[in-house]
């Protein structure tokens, strides 16, 4: 997941989708003041509303150019906390162990596509996070009931090579920018259970996409076992 | 799925579970007047309460004892249709084709644990419904977030056979009554589409079991292609 095979890496900033907005479940797991890592944090949609709100964020991302509008963004703004943004790989976190009271995924996890990786973050989130802290993670969905998502998971197949993933294109080139996976409840599930989380909430939710579409999500926070 | 290898033929009428809600959403496929076909009626909890609205309802059931049940409670009850109820096989239905303008199966399917009987199911609803008429399904999704329902799909599997479906016992004698088989929203889609029918509606919701737990749910529409 280097920055030469990563197409995250290299893309450009405006052009990084973030249309999911935080469940306010959050605020059950976390407190102002707590300390937060925000990974996938793009131009920092989740995480400087969360600083303005008095939680300490530091937001990770391996697009440098994302990081840099999220930086300005947030000098913008009046934050009683600034937060700190650090261009890092999900799979190895800049962070000591039992740092974070919670990590948030927010549409992270559909930009990964190998299954390895997505193992490696998780067990990553889940080492970086104190003893009984949380992962809050919102996701996509397999939403097989849209007859244009049922025909992009089948005519996709051949280039993502794995059920429920979808081409997503650039806008200017018309050329493949991304892979994005929705997941299965299944899927998601063994993800946190086989890689120390325990589920300890469970959303079936609606997401609109950067087109506009509605497709089938998930809120789900983890406690670390 | 003769009376002989079908748990259903015989199963005590009382011990039916029926604890799933119409959907309102089925007034915008259905008015009163119109031939409704209740495939896995029961005792009748939604054949009834159909009937006392004007719908002219029919119900069908492998299990004699719960349609006279039914049939008891509707006598007893003023409905201005009287629903008739008729002792038949879902995958033989004893009606014409085209005779109906709406077909609803309420947490039916979830009880025939055969693929091929599933897909007969609904070609024979396709058959008895007429052109571009409706099929109204509800039904039990896969939990896999429910510790509960993940170890019951884990354990059951080797009787059942098939992942999602879980052994449900008699409360009295604590045999194993009949399984019952949750589904995804992939396996449920294509059921449909692939034997006559495309989504017109589709809903993920919550149902509460015969055992009062919650556990994901559906609501469908088809409109028959």
């Amino acid at each position: 997941m280097g920055e030469h095979t990563n197409p995250w890496a290299n893309l450009k900033g405006k052009n990084i989708p973030s249309n999911v907005e935080l469940d306010h479940v959050i605020y059950q797991y976390a407190r102002p003041g707590c300390h937060v890592l925000d990974i996938g944090c793009g131009t920092g949609k989740v995480s400087i509303p969360l600083a303005s709100q008095g939680f300490l964020v530091k937001g990770v991302d391996i697009n440098a150019e994302a990081l840099m509008m999220a930086t300005c963004s947030s000098g913008s703004q009046k934050c009683p906390q600034v937060p700190l943004f650090v261009q890092a790989d999900a799979t190895h976190l800049p962070f000591s162990d039992s740092t974070f009271d919670l990590v948030i995924m927010q549409a992270f996890l559909t930009t990964v596509t190998s299954k390895d990786d997505r193992t490696r973050i998780i067990r990553e989130a889940c080492r970086v996070l104190k003893p009984q802290a949380h992962l809050y993670l919102a996701d996509f969905g397999q939403t097989w009931h849209s007859k244009i998502y049922r025909e992009r998971y089948i005519n996709d197949l051949p280039v993502t090579r794995e059920e429920g993933s979808i081409l997503a294109y650039d806008r200017e080139t018309g050329e493949i920018a991304y892979i994005a996976h929705h997941f299965t409840e299944k899927e998601l599930v063994f993800l946190l259970v086989g890689n120390g989380f325990e589920i300890e909430f469970f959303k079936r939710d609606g997401f609109v996409t950067r087109n506009g579409n509605l497709v089938n999500g998930f809120v789900v926070v983890g406690g670390k076992v």
